[in-house]
């Protein structure tokens, strides 16, 4: 389907606002009028610029105020828009979306509503514009979407037609099911935005909090489908202000909605084809291919290395179970746990995440139609073919089978003297079962991006987001997961100062936290977060728990399924390690504890492992 | 009176806070029981820490979800209850606050709550504590003030009072006026918050967007005089959730708060003294000094100066009036609009204002009273004495009369040929008649101290925030003044990408905006800001204005009062000229025009005068 954005959705001046919108593929724009204004090109250049860029100007947009008034007010508001079809004939642009008003002066009288918009598409006619008439959810007294299509059949008039704005329809809860009493014909544009569930104003949650489709909590995917099969064959448009985004690169967000578009299209494709033919215009459906199964569990973790993470490993009981063949990475490995150090010689960061799955190429296929960037693979012959992509802070994430393995020798018996100053400390055998999270940290800009990536590229299902204090500010933590809890990831972006936060960690599933801990405590007494006698006055207070979780620094938590220990190690670089065990069927991440975690970090400083 | 502070109000670990309310001359403190629990301090030391501080542990908060629950849940309630009487006697705190339940366990019966609360206050008496119960906005059944106190007053416990909180009363829209119906000695605490007016959930509101007293909407004074009324001799203590203070530094914060109770004593002292005695608990109501008059109008603007000033302002024909005898300063003067410039070198920027009021000294005092940093003033025995305060930004805000004038000789009749290259221009007589506003950009985390500090130190009233989209992000802003408009402020904070705008501007009154621009146009083509067609393709639309706005480059605006006429330079370092023009009784700043103008500031970038 034709792919359009409203060109408020990106940051920039408006030639930059379209070079980014073309670069990232979209066939048309919609222009609004603000951006218009504060450009110093004339409509005739900015039609040309656009033009060059293969862009199709497919709505100019928006004119308010103008139905239901009073007869002095109407000849005032069609001479304004007079003006603005002039403005439109020297852009290209031949259809007008019209508001509902929302000035008191607005009267509630749909006939008389019908016979103003009438008289204006008569006069747009003449321009050879159409006008598309929108339900603001805020508008005086037009504020449902079949509202707005109720007056526009009794205007009756063949330039007239309505526009759909999936944020005005379900930010009112309103059904979209409705949408398909109204005639393809007379649905003359559509425009997407996705939102979070926020209770506030909701010109507020508009102006500030829109999101691209799958960033948010509404059913785009179930609302297009119903405009579909009223045998709309208009674009799909994105329409999106969003404080964030104003701010951030007009081309990673351009990038961004085109992906969620795409991402969109592929719902719809396995989704929600036309049960019945939907008329003679009605459009095939589109073909799109259909997603991979999602991932089935974590092949590996790789953490970039400067030489101090290899000794922490070993503590928690990881063995070195070989090397790579070409590159300084090492293979270490307990129980279905394994974590690849990359001798980079950084500071420890989390740079790599591999995800078991039955078709590989088929993911990174996918993930490459979401477009994701494709990363090279410099590699000897006899290596195994790993697929993988960059996620949008960067982080690689391959796509494997279990061939991967075969490329690491089995790891020498002598462990290199400059690397290990003292004896590998005895093993602690069979502490970790496998990886139960991973957390990343997002830069600012990158959260509702890497939501989307995840979910759509991964088939990860993000829970809500949470806001965590942290002493020097507010932490966002999303986390997602798939179907059966085997990948799980948790996105965090620190609003915390001028600082900000940076720190990665790996959880490691136990089958006994406590067994762990104890362990841990009693042979390296300074590898865990020390946890305040505090917390345990007040976690005593509201549950009975074993005495011995105070002793340990075991934190703990429970919801309706059942309860989570956990415990972490201090940060070694930008990385750190946590145990969890998760008992019956608790489904969280002990958020509640993280702002404990968080001051005895800051607290901690950066102190590394002893 | 006793002025305290809840731990959360500020960023930092609990010993960081302390110190920070400490060094702010607060008396005591709320303990807010995340900071406890994070911190690894005992109890007893945090105690000690505090006594050492000079700080008394005035409240020990919140205790949730108590009353009004089925016995079994009472059980666990009382021994959850007990665990904190005894974390509060390491403490050294006697005071609980309990606010009202809003789980779904809660019953709606005020028999059973007032009967459990009073189990709850003979348990902490045993513990020598008492209990102040609180109506959140939000509780499940009890949530006004007035049904909290009904429920305090059935249980008829000694130990228990009730704690009176201004955002939870004033969000609701509850009447303060109420508060006078409780005796002062069942008021245990009270907690004072700010907020602007926002339309959203409530809980949301108060989590994130309180505010110190005089930074928001809400009448404080008002609610204050109420609460003294009864007769209350306990603290007033700031209790506020807020997002950027969370992230700012503490001691500033901290001192930000401490201003706020000020000058709320100083409302209070002038406007709410108890008209009858209040009983014989009641203390004498605060001495504070009466505020001096709000200033009467802007005696100078200073700006530091590279050099570039002095020709732009030739051009809008100012002329050189004085040179100060000692420092590098000349005085530019036009109409009633005197600007110095200040031969630092540096890029040109705003940095100080004078005002002329009646009583400089008065004006001094009254800003030191409010904690505004005094600043030295090294001058030579034959200066005159300049009062100065630092503004939060480091603005330096003067207090005059006429009589510095004094230190500026007559200019010196020939140019200095190393300043001036070229000749100066021949000046264009009577286009200013005076200073119309100077606008300031804010640092982030700032912009509601910078409001209170003008509010509170000079006496401006503030008007609503307004948002304003930048090309790269939206840009707060504030306008403030003096009664008659003869001094106003206008306070801007950027959100724009991570590179920010820090321009300031000077507004410059004109009797003839048109005949100011047509001369400049004709003579300096290069110094005015050119102005999109496209704005003026959309201005015609609206309103019937002369055409030769157009030609020109003014911008308009009108509101109900009258119209506004205005035109800017293009910025020299980070400064720039607006010339402006009221007609009939306009009272904005072409808000609407302001995205204009953003615009095209960075389409042009920095580009200096011609």
């Amino acid at each position: 389907m034709r792919k359009s954005i409203a060109t408020v959705s990106v940051s920039g001046t408006l030639p930059e606002k379209l070079e980014a919108i073309a670069a990232a593929g979209f066939d048309g724009v919609e222009i609004f009028e603000n951006d218009l204004l504060a450009c110093p090109l004339s409509p005739e250049e900015i039609r040309a610029r656009a033009a060059d860029l293969g862009l199709g100007i497919d709505l100019y947009q928006p004119f308010r105020d103008f139905e239901a008034v009073p007869a002095e007010l109407l000849a005032r508001n069609l001479r304004r828009a007079e003006r603005k079809f002039q403005v439109m004939e020297r852009l290209g642009a031949d259809l007008l979306l019209v508001c509902s008003n929302v000035s008191p002066a607005a009267i509630g009288d749909d006939e008389l509503a019908a016979e103003q918009l009438g008289l204006l598409a008569e006069r747009a006619a003449e321009h050879g514009v159409r006008v598309a008439y929108e339900a603001l959810a805020w508008g005086r007294h037009v504020n449902e979407y079949l509202h707005a299509w109720r007056v526009v059949r009794m205007a009756g008039h063949a330039n007239l037609g309505t526009c759909l704005d999936s944020f005005h329809i379900l930010s009112r809860g309103s059904d979209p099911i409705g949408i398909e009493a109204v005639p393809g014909e007379k649905i003359f544009f559509l425009q997407l935005a996705d939102a979070p569930l926020l209770a506030m104003d909701v010109l507020q949650w508009s102006r500030h909090y829109r999101c691209f489709p799958g960033q948010g909590n509404f059913d785009l995917a179930g609302l297009t489908a119903s405009v579909l099969r009223t045998g709309y064959a208009g674009p799909l448009s994105l329409e999106v202000f969003n404080d964030v985004f104003r701010q951030a690169s007009a081309e990673r967000t351009a990038l961004d909605g085109m992906r969620s578009l795409i991402a969109l299209e592929q719902r719809l494709g396995s989704a929600a084809r036309p049960a019945v033919s939907a008329g003679p215009g009605a459009p095939p459906a589109p073909a799109a291919p259909a997603a991979p199964p999602a991932p089935t569990g974590f092949a590996f973790v790789e953490l970039a290395d400067g030489g101090e993470l290899g000794e922490v490993l070993s503590v928690l009981g990881f063995a070195r179970a070989g090397t790579h063949p070409t590159k300084p990475v090492e293979l270490w490995a307990q129980g279905g746990a394994r974590l690849l150090l990359n001798a980079t010689g950084t500071e420890p960061a989390l740079i790599a995440i591999g995800l078991d799955g039955p078709d590989p190429a088929g993911a990174a296929r996918h993930a490459e139609s979401l477009l994701a960037p494709v990363l090279p693979r410099e590699r000897a012959p006899e290596e195994v073919k790993l697929e993988a992509v960059a996620a949008p802070d960067g982080t690689e994430i391959f796509f494997c089978d279990d061939a991967w393995l075969a490329d690491f020798a089995p790891a020498e018996p002598v462990p290199d003297p400059e690397s290990v100053p003292e004896p590998v400390p005895r093993p602690v055998p069979r502490l970790v079962t496998g990886v139960d999270h991973v957390a990343l940290a997002q830069p600012w800009h990158y959260f509702d991006e890497a939501a989307l990536f995840y979910r759509s590229v991964l088939g990860l299902r993000p829970q809500e987001s949470l806001e965590l204090p942290d002493p020097y500010g507010l932490l966002r933590s999303r986390a997602m997961s798939n179907d059966d809890g085997s990948v799980r990831m948790v996105l965090n972006l620190a609003q915390v100062g001028s600082a900000g936060i940076a720190w990665q960690h790996v959880a490691l599933a136990c089958a006994d936290v406590v067994a762990a801990a104890r362990r841990l405590r009693s042979e390296h007494p300074r590898l865990l977060l020390p946890i305040p006698d505090n917390y345990y006055d007040d976690l005593e207070a509201r549950h009975e728990v074993d005495p011995e979780l105070r002793r340990l620094g075991v934190l703990y938590d429970r919801d309706e399924h059942g309860e989570f220990l956990h415990c972490y190690t201090v940060t070694v670089g930008r990385v750190f390690f946590e145990l969890v065990q998760r008992v019956g069927g608790y489904q969280g991440y002990g958020a509640g504890n993280a702002p404990i975690r968080l001051a005895v970090q800051h607290a901690e400083g950066h102190r590394t492992s002893g």
